[in-house]
């Protein structure tokens, strides 16, 4: 009998695409989706081209939390008190929200709200699998990491692990699913139409997420990291500028992330800068490194797809290795 | 001392561009601009490219009727009574709703709702120079025509002065702009991008006027009219398919396009089918024909700016034609 | 073993999602991959997002004739003398040109070109498995049909078999990768980007397909077929505006189409009409049908992605039924 | 008389704006335009939107250079000779290339080629009339700004003439006009569309443009300068992270820019990160401060039309200089 997962929450993008992806998958039975609007409605309604047959239903933790895991895509805040409940219930839960991303609690309650489960927070690890990989395999809770972040660390990480980062400028461009699919005069197509610009400057909220995870790498530092709208819908670039401590030649930069990628599934190193195209639907992170010789500085981009590898499929990344299956298992 | 003129309903889309247009306009003074959102918002904060520095107000309508004439941007049915009541004190009127277009009381009640301001209706013209310009020229309401009407209009009123329309299928594509400023899951730039549909089918609201219309200038029949909807902001392409009571030659239908439009200020011939770009940020419907041999169907393409030609500089054209200045002040 | 295919113009849209298809297929093993430019570059350089690491070779039929079955992708005209040639060489093909998709030399001749293997052309069958399955079962010669017959023989399939269709409207939307990966003008961004416009007006090539094959079905007219570009990437709509012989009710509507489709694997009836977007990177085409009370009109919406449904996926669907393997093997 | 002026490349995007514009403008008379391509045909067939009714002719000195002054819209290298044969012939010239930007011939050298003209390098004033407003006045050669450095000049100015500026990164985002009018892989629709990607990493050749006129403000200093393609048409954000040599509280911020821009007719500083839309099809330059207490970094960001300000309109402005016309005639 394959596990029993529910996505709590699937009225949202990053809800919906998990439960595309948990429908199609080969050893997950999905076997509900509950969301906060839109109870009634057919998922396949809302969203056509995701095909799930499934009705959306208001959450009753007596029969949703009847599973072996669940995928909650609930905004900020929400998700702690139901993460809480379900883990009550012996549900193993993959969290796409940031209640569980920071292990500081003050952090925390600095850069969102007061925290609602805050003895659950140790409990959590870190879902980005390329660097926790063996703490997420078997994990009963996992703090699925922001979209930016996700970029960001994958860029640096390397970097980061060889202790050369001096200081970074962390420029980012998402698409417009990265702001969700609230109907808002930001959202408007009208808005967003032949148009780029700047948003959260000058502290947006991934920012502690960042810091805490390079630091983790061990670079200890603040970071600058703007992020940027540009008219597309899903796909998400970080242009990482990095001021180093010492020179690092280009041999040096290659094999660095040769090393720490080359057996990666989901981790591409490119040549040439790469587009956010390359990843589009897709779980990959793709990745090129540049030295400019005149300034010294080390340039990295990296090209995540925001809904995929940024939120719902990475997701389901983690679900296979908390449940010990194979990492690309219906990702693929 | 130019006459004053306010707009009833700035927040929006078309009645922030008419406030543009007049607040550059040599010949009228922009007095005021109101609002049933975002009052005490600065335009130039909500639109940053209009650069009108005025401050949106809630109307009053002993302070804002107290001009030469008004640009009222309310939406169907809401307009009635606000047109009403300027009427009353004596201010000359463009309303770019639908409430003054239709002349058929029971026609209008059919299609959008019971009619707050019947009394009125026999006193409006229908505001497309091109075709009612004599009966513009001095008039005190003057109905805008809908965006849709006025290109498929201006694309069909040769051929149906000649007595030569039989059936005709109207297929347009719109840009979002159309669809308002309204923040909905249609406007929402996820739903919006990399697709394009047909929305309104099968009886969208501007039939009803384009079959007024096309009758009174001698083609009374049923016309299929149906909207889409595709990803850009500003534009509006119809394209008209055009089965005739008789055969039309090429040169005939060229002398007939010829004769109607060559002396029209905002009308132009093209050779080949137009695209919206041509006509993108200006008061221009640009024309194309074409006849199908195979078939003998004529086929005419029109495109416009749907909140230019299709709202606010043709308000600005029938503001220009009522105080019998040059028909293109401000708008070229 | 599985049967070895080869796709010989790989360098374009469709023959590269073909080789990405087929690289990635169960049942088939790609084993070449040609070109006529781009020769010697690696198909993962030229379109990362597809991820198949062969590289295009120069076509040498000595080597990529040794194949069980080959998709041929290219352009009109070129495509009949290598199709020929492979044949000789008792390999099967699918070929996405329109070479073979004409019955009758002559019209052939008229639309595109003398025909330099007009002796194979009694041999094709004509790809669209949900009206020829039984033939496509076991053939040797397929012609995939043209992107926008696909889309409007299945809209329009179960009213030409009913007899009802007097006469139609056409006006098809197509994004900009049905007009190929040659850089021109044409598909500059700046030409394409908020614009909207026909073309081939009004003697498109795909009109004497669209002909032949409803005529086969039971309706035999000279259709009105007219095409526009819309500012997007892949997907395709048609809209399809019928005169009918005799009052078709709504009932009779839908029981034609689900008696057509509710079997079927890639047909999809919807209640609302279809966006692009419903169906982008799949198989399906989508569908959906009104009936104008007005005017007695029956108006069908259809919508593919051209590069898929419209192209490669087809070619694929056809190579499994040719190889008598599960229809959707590969595409689903 | 009004003073008669030709355009010499204007098939291009920048030359054939900069027709339009002197073509609308009252106290110059546009006498020809002249391509390289497409010669024999109508600018206003070519480019419809600008409405521009002169035939596109082949260069000949005899008679284009019987002008008082030319806009020059040649690429890099080839504009030298012509602008050199004009300056000869007593024609004042706006020169759109990079030939006459850099003062240092060799630094050309480096990032260009050879010079051609080096002997009119110290005659040409750089035109960027917000910081050489009175050298403009009355010059002969004027080189026009780079898109980029004219974005980024005018968000670093007043920070690099109070001598705070201790590093900069440039992160930039434009649009596909930037490009070009020629048709490659680059430029192709599908290839931008739902994309974005840096590109010319390390080494943009506008950067040794930025540099020399930061040092010439007062920062002599390497910059790091990154563009982007974002999929729009026209316009460019630039994202200007800069780490200051001292403390710069906000007040101190805002008041070095409010004494730089405020008397500036076309530069305005918002309070919010100012988006592409806001300067499209004007010569606006629209500039936000932003101050991150977490880093001490000050981030600026700038936006412009790169066809507008960052070309076109930029050359009328120093057109007007030039002759001693009201600075904004013709592009306001």
């Amino acid at each position: 009998m394959p596990p029993r997962v529910s996505v709590i929450g699937a009225a949202g993008f990053g809800g919906a695409l998990a439960a595309r992806l948990l429908y199609g998958h080969p050893s997950f039975e999905l076997v509900a989706v509950t969301a906060r609007s839109d109870v009634g409605r057919r998922l396949d309604d809302l969203y056509p081209h995701h095909r799930v047959p499934l009705v959306l239903e208001e959450l009753d933790l007596d029969r949703h939390a009847d599973v072996d895991a669940a995928v909650v895509a609930y905004p900020h805040g929400a998700a702690a008190p139901v993460v809480s409940a379900l883990i009550e219930r012996e549900v193993r839960v993959v969290d796409l929200s940031a209640d569980f991303r920071l292990r500081d609690v003050a952090v925390y309650g600095e850069w969102y709200r007061e925290h609602l489960a805050p003895e659950l927070i140790g409990d959590a690890v870190y879902g980005l699998p390329e660097i926790y990989r063996h703490a997420l395999a078997g994990a009963d809770l996992v703090a699925n990491p922001g979209c930016y972040p996700t970029a960001t660390l994958l860029a640096l990480a390397p970097l980061a692990r060889a202790g050369v980062i001096d200081d970074v400028v962390i420029d980012a461009k998402s698409g417009v699913s990265g702001a969700g699919r609230a109907a808002t005069e930001k959202t408007h197509f009208v808005t967003v139409d032949e148009n780029v610009s700047a948003y959260g400057v000058p502290r947006h909220r991934h920012t502690p997420e960042i810091e805490q995870e390079l630091a983790a790498l061990g670079a200890d530092l603040r970071v600058t990291f703007t992020p940027h709208l540009v008219p597309l819908d899903q796909g998400e670039l970080v242009s990482c500028y990095v001021t180093v401590t010492r020179e690092v030649d280009s041999g040096e930069l290659e094999a660095l992330y040769r090393d720490a990628y080359e057996a990666e599934p989901f981790v591409e190193l490119a040549d040439r800068p790469p587009g956010v195209r390359d990843v589009r639907e897709t779980n990959f992170c793709r990745i090129s490194l540049h030295r400019d010789e005149r300034t010294g500085r080390v340039i990295v981009f990296g090209v995540i797809d925001n809904l995929w590898k940024g939120a719902a499929s990475q997701a389901v990344q983690n679900l296979n290795l908390m449940f010990r299956l194979p990492e690309g298992e219906g990702i693929s």
